[in-house]
């Protein structure tokens, strides 16, 4: 079945409960794999350093875009457990750890997620990482708290960066679900991206073997490649999510009577549709550009910061623009604009804020850095 | 005791999951009555062609700020049951039913609200409402629906506004709290004003007599002196969501560092505070404004616009600001900042679009009417 | 010699003085077509149906960003010679025309530029033509007047647009240099594109032969064809003004020192130079798609309309944020700044305004004509 | 005669061409003050510390706004005359200069201006002035240079300041026309403010006695005075420009007729006008709110700058927003909006640009200064 049609068919009744309860839809999209081939083609998960990843940077964008123009909180879970999950054990793990658990992720038989980012330190994490771990033996103890893990609570193995306090360097560490002194609470009242449950993680004393920790992590210049290679796709979804915007909003405005005409009668109306057209266009051919880039092996950090910023502003005013234009039927889920909108902030938000993208690529370009 | 003080002490422990439910703290905003003088001084309920009228815009523009600063659902609530609600009985209604009622909504013994709005018709209400009063020896029937009604499921007295088949004039009908034919649904999955509850009204065959009809409304030109004495109020709390948002984005960069300094520290984050408190500065400055007009007589619906208009543009600017300076946790409730950017979206919206009202202005300066 | 540099040995010499005397710079701009090869390539001038097109567009897209980085002055006059005025030619000429007029435009022997908009009807051309043009005999009678003319000062040939008063088409006719009833005033005192010399054309009882008719051209339709591909370099124009000013604005603020640092140095500055850099990343973004678009025959009215839109709304946020950020010499020529801000206002209108191709782009996503 | 009457009388045949040719209109100037009694109203340049000053407010801030409305060239060379140089006298002369001097600036028989800024030196003059001043018996001697001094060219006295090599604080010294050291380039080539003569100031061993010397200046603090007090004009002007942009647009969109209709009846042409009315009548309200503060005497410097930040960041809006509906005629002086959008990028930047400000403001909030 096509994505989208497996979507509508199995996620759409159940999304504006899930969104409203602030719960992931586990079983409608088990529904969706079991459904779509597309889930289970190797493009989306293959390895960049290989011969196929040309033609997956195409694959994916198109993937990752019809999944969030439909919902940005499935697509997110989807980064999270085969983006920056997945590149996680695949650019991190030994050869056999990564025999034994990528098909499994491949098949979502195993879920997985990504444990960086702490209470105290977003978007300074390269410098900030205060959970701690200490080798004893042929294991490691970590203690410490991650907070905004997204898939934290269902994952079946977290992946944990933590600060080796013997050489200070940033390593990986393979916790698994329940095991002793690991405690997940879920973050509530959210505003967007409700169906995303991000967990805020306490570790205490808790025990991982040297053999599960994964060895091709030493430092943060590891850590950022994950990140990268993710935020292509964190551009995707901000087009996604003016995708689905404006389809939500065309749709409203066609059919909404006012003053004895369609709203899509008026001028006003129309300018806003445009606008947001436009700016869409504008954000797939980043996409694009991103995905030429990747191919020909010159996407680099600052270029991913740049798509980020730029789709993502773009994605903010698409979704304000498009929340407007449906009036007070905008601020009810049901019909769909008032779910994009509020989504695009945390988008806006995660996997580098404006401000810390603007600042990686003013660095970029005038050789300065202004952090502090 | 002061308002804030008292809000602070009875709201301020339920707000949050109120906020999440969806629900109104109706026992904690009792105890703020009780608490507070402010809130039944008669300035608040003034007659605006009384003497003392002239100061009551500044007491009102003072309670409202406070008010919506401190939660905007809290402050719709009462525009609504105070200003809508109340307006239309003290404008439309007879010597005995303003003797009866009035002193009651003062004392919050009895609560009103504003059944005008319908689900086709929200901007067009003027030429499109179709409610319809029937009349039949001294009672009239009424027949229709009324969308987004808010505190309608709590109102003890519905002012419903119907379109006389005779005439075709727009009539004032005072329905009863669990009247037969009368059912009021709850609008759920709301993303802002979460805590106010508009109501979906459904009116078959509602019976109203002749003397619970307000004689005073006879067509929309009355109607509409409700809606632009009250759309002062509306500038007032596009104001005091600023004022929250400030507050709130200020003691949050306040506290959170990052890259080992505060984020007040960055120039970014004080850009932007130095933004909202500039955008804010001339909100205050147009509520004082518009006291003065309303004070010398020369407020109008047109100038009702622009205050409106204006205060709810900035209003939106700021929201975004305060939100996104608080990163992560700028869309989650405890921090307040996500609250008052998901309300300011149905402040944006109600009691005139930003479309409806340039159209209003629009038509004011150029001569030319451009609705259709 | 390479275009830029071309460009910068001619012309950057003699820039300051002909913006501030309104006047171009025709001897420089000789030198550099002397001087440049590409300029004299056969891609430049290609007809879009031959097989050779399809490279032409990723050329032209390539020396229009040059040109127009360097002066959109410069670059908005080769457009007119080479795109509108030589397409109308190329599209709406015979073979013996084609033959005849044709190689002496590509080797700029001859001038040529495009006179359609008239005084009272800009944005409504379509339907608004007034010039006539009336059969006698074997020639034809023209009158009128035509506005905003680029180049009709010292253009060689001047096809004018004007309306057979027989079938009421829109035809095109080649009036020449200095021809009896042809008056061109330059139009004066301009912010922006000061170097375009656009006249202001007085036609009274202007004499053309048939033979000197352009025969293909029989209706707005064929005008349309010539407008939008000429579109597709508005777009790049766009893009080019947003890198000139870019490149104006970093070499300026990595220069300047304030507060014993470098402006580049600043967190607000860089910040800006961020979102210039990603608008313009997406705006070279969008300029690639629409050359995919007519490689794979699928660029149409609509596509330009978006295209120009986009790129130009985010080359005037561009120029605003360049422009701020070079402080009190952002306003004055020497600096390169100022001039690509001003320029960007008659780009951001000429060759469809933002109203009216929003409304085209409106009119194409809801199905309704929304400009009357 | 009234103040707007004798503009339009005096100065508007002469607009156009002086703001094309960039000169001030000395003779229609002279022609005005002549014609116009409140030009010479003690109220315009009352001592802010005497009685009548709280009513000079109010008096400054309607004259001011009338100008600017007119013409912002004008009224900021009024306000460096009127306002920066006079005040300079005012809070810095003794009582024998000031009985010299300050009668005539009241009566324009003596033109003066500001001297502060450097061309090395803009935001940061307060720790950055490099103009020197070397005390030598009864004189002083200064070397430095001064940039962008509106009026310099033709002022009779120049006060100029300078750091005292001898205690390194800032002093100010009365330059006379012509004197021998001095040169007075005009500074050529600007986009806004045309009419306005910016000087660029060389000071070669100019000699200036002891008695010439402003004796109540004696440090940055002294000048910040003078700086913020005629901030509060600068609000005006801004508003002013505001106004005038308005009134342009209105009167062009209301005659120019696109698609049989006049520009006013289409939505998204009112709409626009909508936006600029709301956003004048704010920055009035702001204006009105300064005047209050200064009479109330609660008036300082970071109120200074939330005004002034404020109603140019909106004048700036408002000037695009005219400046794109009166299409290609927008770029051309005749129909005025051209030039309210060119001068607007003056204002912007001048006393004190939009970062400058926005840090000023952010240290008053947040109690950290991050200019550096």
């Amino acid at each position: 079945m096509e994505l989208e049609e497996a979507m509508e068919k199995h996620l759409r009744p159940v999304l504006a409960a899930h969104s409203e309860k602030g719960e992931f839809p586990f079983e409608a999209f088990s529904k969706v794999v079991a459904d779509v081939k597309m889930l289970s083609d190797e493009r989306l998960f293959a390895d960049k350093t290989a011969e196929n990843y040309v033609h997956s940077q195409y694959y994916n964008t198109y993937l990752y875009y019809v999944m969030a123009r439909f919902d940005v909180s499935i697509a997110t879970f989807m980064a999270v457990h085969a983006g920056l999950g997945y590149y996680t054990f695949l650019f991190g793990g030994s050869d056999e750890q990564k025999a034994k658990w990528l098909p499994k992720f491949q098949s979502f038989d195993l879920q997985t997620c990504f444990a960086l980012t702490e209470p105290d330190h977003g978007s300074d994490i390269a410098g900030g990482l205060a959970t701690s771990a200490k080798r004893d033996g042929d294991k490691w103890i970590l203690n410490g708290e991650k907070r905004w893990i997204g898939g934290a609570g269902s994952a079946d193995l977290i992946p944990v960066f933590a600060r080796d306090i013997e050489d200070n360097k940033i390593k990986c560490f393979v916790v698994k679900k329940g095991q002793a002194g690991l405690r997940v609470d879920k973050i509530e009242n959210k505003i967007g991206l409700r169906m995303v449950q991000n967990g805020h993680i306490y570790l205490e004393d808790v025990e991982v073997l040297e053999s599960d920790r994964l060895p091709h992590i030493n430092g943060f210049r590891d850590v950022a490649n994950i990140l990268y290679a993710t935020r292509a796709i964190i551009g995707v979804l901000a087009a996604g999510n003016s995708g689905g915007a404006y389809r939500a909003a065309l749709s409203y405005t066609s059919q909404r009577v006012q003053f004895g005409k369609k709203l899509t009668n008026f001028q006003l109306v129309q300018e806003k549709l445009a606008r947001i057209v436009s700016n869409l266009q504008s954000q797939l051919a980043v996409n694009a550009r991103v995905a030429d880039l990747q191919t020909e092996g010159q996407y680099d950090e600052v270029r991913s910061s740049i798509a980020k910023m730029q789709n993502s502003k773009l994605m903010r005013e698409n979704a304000a623009l498009a929340r407007e234009i449906c009036g007070g039927n905008g601020i009810v889920y049901e019909y769909d604009v008032a779910r994009f909108f509020t989504d695009a902030e945390a988008i806006y938000t995660y996997e580098g804020t404006h401000e810390v993208n603007s600042l990686v690529i003013g660095r970029a370009i005038t050789g300065e850095s202004a952090f502090v």
